[in-house]
């Protein structure tokens, strides 16, 4: 296989299971972390390797380095692996996931903005999903007819702090994640709400129901359930690891311990709220977007924009929220028809969020 | 299909989903409850009738009423009916689902105490439980390598009361159930957790697992969970109404709204508990039972010998539950090899029961 993003919290846990199963490893592509791609290296031999700095390259112990997109884009045409692990960050990820797919390439996607901006012109029946929610869906589907899929938040950094000192909440705030240990970017989208957005679009494109919702369960034990028409209900739980979804992911099914299970009688208790749109404004978006998917690609550029305003001190958390609305409500009828539109409509959304009325 | 028990709640539901689903109801058979069996009669139009007590057979208003244990008999043999619904209390119901199974009739089967004292002479396989936990068990499976069958219990009428007070509550303070309306006997067996032994037994007859086990849920809105070898887990969640099981048992599949979805923000929180031997001491039987499953026969008998003093003011909660450890530990040598063994054992243990030592 070929792991994109490989020094990045999935590309890790992939690279785990990958050697745990005796997968190989045909292509690494990592930022700027060359001390760990160096290790990666090292302990898989890669054929290709990618490092998304120019300025780094040199630094890394391989042979045959290439650099950025166009470097991934060459990896991507000359690697023979049929499986490809995007965990690019971003909307950055999208033209590798297209280029895997023009390849005949199956997807392991972490990149979720892939699915988000694109899911319309993506065939999502080449796609496996790594996330823990979708995973917690896929592992609930059953013959029986379903009334609504629904995918647990944790509620992110923000989650219990006092309503009134929101618009105070820094990027070192944001960034204290209350269950998961991962990237920046993800971890923002959490205290935000834009990562279950996002999330509820990717059950969208994967999985078809009648309703798709989300709700807050505070220790990330249950990650998705199914509401089926008799009045059942499932919930998938397991441990707050990546490992079992991308286990799934890179080896179909997978028969043997992955985590240990979940205790619940240790848990002791758990919690449920509700998403409010007072705390994360992005919400108000949801039944929205649900209704438009192909609009997530304005979503999605307003909030890689507004969260660089945010990352460089620009804006709060709120009025970040607050632009990304904005964004949404002035594009709204700019649903893209092809793929094209979909980067055009990407620098535009861009280009709008670029000084921000609050 | 034929009712044995309609008047109680499992036999009302019962009632309830055939009126809904026009399914013809050909024999009907209570203890006492005249009132409502000539109701029932009324709506249902069923053809043979059973009463259990002969001193009421000339208030029901059927023009043919049978009696007791040989009118369930004579019913079954001339009822036409493939399906039986066994909703009798106790080790009186064990007799009707032998019948109904030489019939050749399926037994959707709520007499859980069939099971537990005769799993072994029974064909499992014509068999569906009509039981919260174990159609959320049935819901569940998959055809993934299973770990762990688990089942939750309410912790009933004792499961917050002090371990002190214990052994000063009587049959009226055992019968305040937190979460079900239901009969005495089984309410009674959920504050002493019997019912969960049982339902634990019930499960290894019905389903083939590496293991099973049992926890308490506050709320009883989790019924069943499944742990698989890979490390998740499956729950199954639905409202406290038998309704879901029992359509299902007596309808197959079930593709239309039984019962509304339990939304979890409404609950707001759940808590489990590990089941505490201090306190519910016939827990103390949980292993060496799943290992000895014949010697249900055992608890059973002496569940019903030790409760009928519990009823009649003989004995506290302790010391009823402490009586059935101890005729456990008197008869667990004593592994029935033939049905004949379970009717034996029954009288035999009952006699040890009569005078307990305490």
């Amino acid at each position: 296989m070929v792991v994109l993003g490989s020094t990045g919290s999935i590309g890790v846990n992939a690279l785990h299971i990958a050697k745990a199963h005796g997968l190989h490893v045909e292509g690494l592509c990592a930022g700027r972390n060359v001390a760990l791609l160096n290790e990666q290296i090292n302990a898989f031999n890669p054929k290709f390797v990618v490092i998304g700095e120019a300025a780094l390259a040199h630094q890394v112990a391989h042979p045959n380095v290439w650099v950025g997109e166009e470097g991934i884009m060459r990896m991507l045409e000359e690697a023979k692996s049929p499986l490809v692990v995007n965990a690019l960050v971003g909307f950055l990820g999208l033209k590798p996931t297209l280029k895997a797919q023009s390849l005949g390439k199956k997807v392991a996607l972490a990149n979720k903005e892939s699915l988000v901006a694109a899911g319309a012109f993506l065939d999502t029946s080449a796609i496996v999903p790594i996330d823990s929610e979708h995973f917690g869906l896929w592992y609930l589907l059953s013959h029986r007819p379903m009334k609504r899929l629904c995918i647990t938040a944790s509620g992110g950094a923000f989650r219990d702090t006092p309503l009134d000192q929101l618009p105070h909440m820094r990027p070192q705030d944001a960034l204290k994640h209350p269950n998961w240990s991962m990237g920046q970017k993800i971890t923002i989208d959490s205290a935000t709400m834009v990562n279950k957005l996002f999330e509820l679009l990717e059950a969208q494109w994967l999985f078809t129901c009648k309703a798709y919702d989300a709700f807050i369960e505070t220790k990330s034990i249950i990650h998705a359930l199914i509401d089926f028409e008799d009045g059942s209900s499932t919930a998938h739980i397991a441990g707050t690891s990546m490992q079992l979804p991308i286990a799934f992911a890179l080896l179909g099914e997978v028969k043997e311990a992955v985590l240990p299970s979940v205790d619940l009688t240790q848990v002791g208790s758990l919690e449920f709220r509700s998403i409010d749109p007072a705390r994360y404004p992005v919400w108000e978006l949801k039944n929205a977007l649900l209704e438009n998917p192909k609009l997530g690609a304005v979503v999605n550029a307003a909030n890689e924009a507004m969260m660089t305003h945010f990352l460089e001190g620009r804006c709060g958390v709120v009025q970040m929220a607050r632009g990304i609305v904005q964004a949404y409500e002035a594009y709204e009828t700019q649903e893209p028809q092809a793929l094209e539109d979909v980067f055009a409509l990407d620098k535009e959304v861009r280009a709008f969020c670029k000084n921000p009325i609050f």
